[in-house]
This record gives C-alpha cells, sequence and structure tokens, in this order.
C-alpha cells in the first residue's frame, strides 16, 4: 500500500454524472478516489457503493471521487442504459464511468492496467499520481480515513 | 388484509428458476406467496427480497414463493437479460416470473390488476385463490409469519 | 417442540413494570411468552429483548409477554437496583421477574426447572399451560411468528 | 475541534483492565483517546465501546485507548462490581477508569472537567496535551480516523 506505482491512465467510453471526461492527468494534484465495481455486484451495493458516498460526504472538499464500472461478467445485463437507471435509484451522485473493453477480452482495460481482483475495489491515487491505497473487498472506514487524510496532508 | 378478494390470474412472458410456467389455477389448492419486485428497486433489494427468501426458507414445504418483475419505470435497465445475471448474483432461487406489458402502459397488467402500489409488494393467497396478504413496503417477519401459518393451516 | 411438557410455575422474587404478581396458575387460558435474558448479556441486548419488545407490539392483545431475569453468573454485578435501571434505559416495558435463587445454587430456581441451557431463551406456553416452544439462543421471526399464531388461534 | 485547549488531568477512582493507574501527565507524548460512557447507556453500547475497540485495533500501535466510566445518572445501578462484569461479557479489553465523584454531585469530576455533555463521548488529546476532538452521540467512522491520523503523525 506505500509502495509509489504511478497510476495507469483511465480508459473510460462514457461519463455519468458529469459534463466533463475526467482523467488522471488533468486531476493531476488532486488526491483521486476511485470506486471500481459493478452494479449487480451484491458487495458493491451493500459495501463498496455506500462507502464511496460516505468519503465523498466526508471528503468531497479535498478530494476526488469516481466511480468506474468495471464490468467483467454478465455483460449484456450491466449496459450503460442499466447502469443509469442503477445510478439514480441508488443515489450515486459522484462521476461514474464506464471501464472500456478491448476487442473480445472480457476483463475492460483500465480493471487491467490497475490488476484488480474483482469487485469492489477501492484505490486511491496521490497527488503526484501515484497508488497509494489498492484494495480488495471490504476495507473498514478509520483505516481508509486515516490513509486518506494523510494524502490529503501532502504537499501539492 | 381479511377481505376474500379473489386473485387475478398472473400474466408473466417468461420464468426464471423453473422450467414450469406456473399459474394460479394449476397452484389452486396451494399457498402462494408473490415478491413483487423491480432488480433497481433499493427496498426490494434490501428488505423485499430476502425476505422471500427467508420465507422460502422457513416455510417452503407449505407454500409456494413465487417472484414477479413487475417493472414500471426505467423498463430499458430492467430487461430479462438484467434480470436474469441479478437473480444469480444475488441467489434468488425460487422462480421468478416477469409481468407482462399491454401496448405502451408502462405498468405491467399483473401489477396494474393487483392494484400494487409499488415495489416491494407481498402478496399471500390462501388455497381457495384469494387474496389474504396485499402490503407495500416495509413489513415485518412476525407479522407475516402469523399470517402464513393460518393460510397453511386452513383446509384444502 | 410439539411435546406438551406441563409449564412449571415461574419463581419470582419481586416484578417490575407491573403492579401484579403474575402467576402461571392466573394466567391459564392465556398464550404466555417468557422471555429469560440477563441484563449484561450481549445477545439478550442485541436479540432476545428486542425480540421480545417486537412480540409484544404485535401480539399484544392477544398473549402476555413476560421477562424473566436469569441470573447464573455475575450475581452481585445484575442485583435488582441495577436491573430496574437497565429496563429504563432499554425501554422494556413488559413486566419483568426476577428468578428467584435457592440457597448457595448459582443456577436460580425457574430456569433450572425449565432446563434453560442459557440466555436468550424464548418460551411460549398455551393456553393449557404446556410448553411449545422452548429455544435457546436466536431463533428467527418468521418461525416465532408463526408459532405464536397457532397458540393464539387454539380454542381456550 | 480544532483549539488547542489544555486537556484537563483524569480523576479515577479505579482502573480495571490495567495494573497501572494511567493519568494524561504520564502518557505526555502519547495521542490518547478516551471513550466515556456508561454501562446501561443504549448508545455507549451499540456504537460508542464498539467504535472504540474498533480505534484499538486499527491504531493501537500508535495510540493509547482508555475507556472512562462516567456515571452521571442510576449511580447504585452502575457500581464497579456490575461495570466489571459488563467489560467481561462485552470483551472490553482497553484500561477502564470509574470517573471519581465530589462529594454528593451527581456528574463525576472529570466528566464536569471536560463539560462533556452525555454519553457516549470520544474525545481525543494529542502528544502536547491539548483536547483536539470533544464529540458527543454518534460520529462518524471516516472522520475519526482522520482525526486520529494526523494527530499521529504530529510530531512528538
Amino acid at each position: 500500500m506505500n509502495a509509489k506505482v504511478p497510476a495507469p491512465e483511465l480508459s473510460v467510453d462514457r461519463w455519468f454524472n458529469t459534463n466533463d471526461h475526467p482523467t488522471l492527468s488533468t486531476l493531476h494534484g488532486e488526491v483521486v478516489v476511485i470506486e471500481a465495481f459493478q452494479m449487480l455486484c451484491p458487495g458493491c451495493v451493500t459495501h463498496g457503493l455506500p462507502q464511496a458516498q460516505r468519503i465523498a460526504a466526508t471528503f468531497g472538499h479535498d478530494l476526488v471521487v469516481l466511480g468506474l464500472h468495471t464490468v467483467f461478467e454478465h455483460h449484456a445485463a450491466m449496459q450503460p442504459v442499466s447502469l443509469e437507471a442503477f445510478l439514480h435509484e441508488y443515489r450515486v451522485t459522484f462521476p461514474v464511468g464506464v471501464d472500456r473493453h478491448d476487442g473480445a477480452d472480457p476483463i475492460p482495460i483500465t480493471m487491467r492496467d490497475y490488476a484488480l481482483r474483482g469487485t469492489p475495489s477501492l484505490i486511491a491515487i496521490d497527488r503526484s499520481g501515484s497508488i497509494r491505497l489498492h484494495a480488495f473487498g471490504q476495507i473498514d472506514d478509520l483505516a481508509v480515513g486515516a490513509t486518506l487524510a494523510r494524502l490529503i496532508d501532502e504537499p501539492r
């Protein structure tokens, strides 16, 4: 969690909840939190997305929360039209990008570039663009809060 | 809740989790519990469907639990291909039917025939084919357990 | 759960939340639910007592809910003065009796007579005075609701 | 929450879970977290103490967690003999002190010196002995984790 691995750029087809097309390069200098999820993953619905919403509510002025819809199974079931309704019904208001697929590879590009083990995954990127948190599954709020405070407090 | 209103027949396009095509007429003589839900309705995911699964686990030998996917909003988002993945991911194993639409009416036929107020809704039908429980929203397990025991104990 | 074992009379030193001194003989003809607990038992606080409160709220007109403080450990820690404050703080409003001790036996008399395995325990007694439910630990509301409805529906 | 108010010394009659008699002066240089609670306060049992246990589990190497039993009501109900059994049953393993009373004042001394509004209250003291967090009621883990990380990272 402490090694400074450069964060690969996001490969996103389409964004919801924003008119911009956020990229890590334009967000350089900011702390960026990425919640990688699938809309039909129960652990994402129960734990990952509510945690990301709490992060946005608690630290929203000091960092950027992005969702990433990393569909690696049931592809036909989780198309953007379904994701859009899901975000509406679950009141997800931070920007959410659809991870891009590379031909027939079931694993989308950003998920592959970050070597995610599954969903939900929580990633935090520091102001210099390095990955500082890379966690799969359930991770508790006290530890996440500590990590994010430290990244926020680092100089730009 | 106690009036004996005859239960309208189900209008279902397609069933999941069964090779049969269940109808109320073939189930006459059985106690039938119907969980009406939408896969992108948070209250259904948090409360309604887990309760229906508990009903099936507790009373499965003495009654029939059916799910009914009553899509009345975000229709394009909740097509059968998405429902199928949803049922797999959330381990819903009782039969689930897709409520049929009548032309352009956004409210599906069975939902309209039962005058459901929304999702989740829980319906219980007695051995004679009458509606005996018709509840919208969250309803607690003690009361549901009591109602179902009484219907189970009625003579065929 | 179905054998008709006669319920032993309660041996209670003192009652809270009532000016009466309830006994099973005076309650003959009623369905009686007994929640046996200790005020410092975490499972009682988290599960048993809230369930007893839900039972009282749901079925209160049709049965009698009694609490029984069956102290079998940490006796000095759970004296009536502490129990009284506990009942106030946790908003327990049904009658609660203090199970009587017989000399130096750490197990109180009613607990011994009912052969309770520990706390929380839930007991249901039918209108004829027989034990019909005798459960230790966590027992789910659907099953409890079904059992209680059936006892309520039996003739006096 | 950011003003540097000097933390008053603790006035404790008796400690549990330690053979020492911790004081803020001997802990000078450490980050100290104090969970002020009453054993019969439902919010303390549900929220405050579990949070303090998570703090000890997450940050235990980097700060000191102390419990403070600040009894200001039901005094006879929450004597040390009852507290001791409570700590055992709820698996509270960090040191817990009994806040001292000054004659007939129902509010114990440390509670009064810290101007606590009630229980549960969470206090954090920095390495220089100043109060940096002083919160009554429920406070979420993300914010607590952030605050504690910052205090831990301050120079001794």
